[in-house]
């Protein structure tokens, strides 16, 4: 059970976003040299972010990705989901009507106790991510870091 | 973010050896048979639970797998996690320390922020895995399914 590599700069990603200024943008070449991330890959994958409506990605001379809404509003979830998807870990080919122990179809009408079980654990892990905003990540590093991040990373070298 | 397909059939076969009489075994054969999946990929996955500790495998005429402790202390956490292993999901590969934007050694002491919440919504979906037991499991059954087990598993056809 693995998400991608990709995960941690899009979630990196995000979180810098959200250190600028109000309506500044970070191009992905700023956002890939800022990471010293492959800046193709790290393109399409800030689609993804685009597509989930968690970026903004504006065009012309000073374009480039924004938060599509008030970093209290975009939960790390959000962020996961778009990456890579929203569906569950556990897979259930409903073996339990199959075989020589093969349940009637009148016995299956309610999903299996262990498919119920493993879809709680699911919703465990996406309430924990649904639970911490991007704001909540600025608000937990260093009050000098917003301005050595916009520095770094929208900054002429 | 996948489980293996084989981790219903194991989550099943647990399930189902823990139907069993005190000592009673089921052998491979017998469990593909029940489930109607492969026999040799399910002996190999069996093992894993073996190696794992949550089964114990008997040789002989009469051998089989049975459960390795009492159902009430085994927990889908312990058979999921002897399936897939237990490395977390989300990889965090430090790219706070590269590049243009890249923190320096003594501000990375502490694990990163987003690694730490991704590791907490992991700890969210072991908690939950670990709440519920193979004798949960079987509490929830209705109370005729264990002697209808027994008798399609192991008993003769």
């Amino acid at each position: 059970m693995k998400l991608p590599v990709s995960t941690e700069w899009l979630l990196h990603c995000a979180a810098s976003l959200a250190q600028l200024e109000a309506g500044a943008t970070a191009s992905a070449t700023q956002l890939a040299r800022y990471f010293d991330v492959p800046a193709a890959y790290l393109a399409k994958q800030l689609q993804s972010l685009v597509r989930a409506g968690v970026l903004t990605a504006t065009t012309g001379p000073r374009g480039g990705f924004r938060l599509a809404r008030d970093a209290a509003r975009i939960t790390l979830l959000d962020i996961v989901e778009a990456v890579d998807g929203a569906a569950q870990p556990y897979e259930c080919r409903e073996i339990r009507q199959q075989g020589r122990g093969a349940l009637s179809p009148e016995e299956c009408r309610s999903p299996c106790i262990l498919a119920r079980k493993m879809a709680e654990a699911h919703d465990a892990w996406r309430q924990s991510l649904a639970a911490t905003t991007l704001a909540d990540i600025v608000a937990a590093i260093p009050a000098s870091a917003p301005a050595r991040t916009r520095a770094r990373l929208t900054g002429t070298p």
